[in-house]
């Protein structure tokens, strides 16, 4: 019979990538992953109502030349392909922010993106054992291996835990 | 009688403010907004679905100590209001990327937020006549006058048209 008092609930998956194990140098991609014509409307209803992400007629008088995701949306999308490909299996503790986001070209309406992200070097802070930065690079690219987004970061994950005799 | 073939449609607001309207050292402020649970899991739940953006129990195991909306999510809400109060009325020719941007404290359901927007030093480029560009400060600010959010950009903003007779 079934002991409840003993059953285990895993909401969060165990990380199987800690700071130990994040190599410079190497180099990931993840993804692609398409983006819709509704999507960018949707995104830019909400956050980014400027002409050029709402409206195919209005965006074609805009530098853009025709209707492009809102720059915001971009760097969520990214965000997420990190996530899925790399974050949900490490011991990630965030990011105190971004270093630079460069928006080189247009995300358009049926554009696959995908992620590559370089770990550049690692850094651990003096004042705590527990956990240590890497700087990373990345990089949104579309279909045609065009760099439409080019951004910097430093992301946190813990170390892994000593054993228990120290 | 109404002549159709004159009737005039204007989708866009005409703009009121120009590169040569933006006073470098003006400060202003936008907002509040205010920023719901709701909001917050949604915006995570599609871009950015990390335990902390996600579940409160699970938050207040991480560095944020509870329930925090995704830093990008705060990015996103940060370029709403500047829309809102600002852009909707002006030449905006969007921006070319961002140069910094750092998460300094967490947004909380219910936070209401505020952006102060200063206007730093103006660049008008060699090779384009018709427009320039404004380096921003933009700070996010919860109701405690705290700044969750601080960032930089370069906006690029149309010129007024010269008259006809050059």
């Amino acid at each position: 019979m079934l002991d409840r008092g003993t059953a285990i609930f895993i909401a969060i998956p165990m990380p199987r990538i800690y700071f130990e194990d994040i190599v410079p140098g190497s180099i990931t991609t993840y993804g692609p992953r398409t983006i819709t014509r509704e999507e960018i409307i949707a995104f830019a209803s909400e956050f980014d109502p400027q002409p050029m992400h709402l409206d195919e007629e209005a965006a074609k008088k805009t530098m853009l030349g025709g209707l492009s995701a809102s720059g915001w949306h971009s760097c969520a999308i990214m965000m997420r392909l990190i996530y899925d490909g790399f974050l949900v299996n490490a011991a990630s503790m965030g990011a105190p922010g971004i270093d630079e986001v460069k928006w080189l070209k247009p995300v358009r309406p049926g554009d696959a993106l995908s992620v590559r992200l370089t770990a550049l070097e690692k850094r651990e802070p003096k004042t705590r054992l527990d956990m240590g930065f890497v700087q990373f690079r990345c990089e949104l690219l579309n279909q045609q291996g065009d760099v439409v987004l080019d951004s910097a970061y430093p992301g946190m994950f813990a170390k892994r835990k000593r054993e228990a005799a120290e």
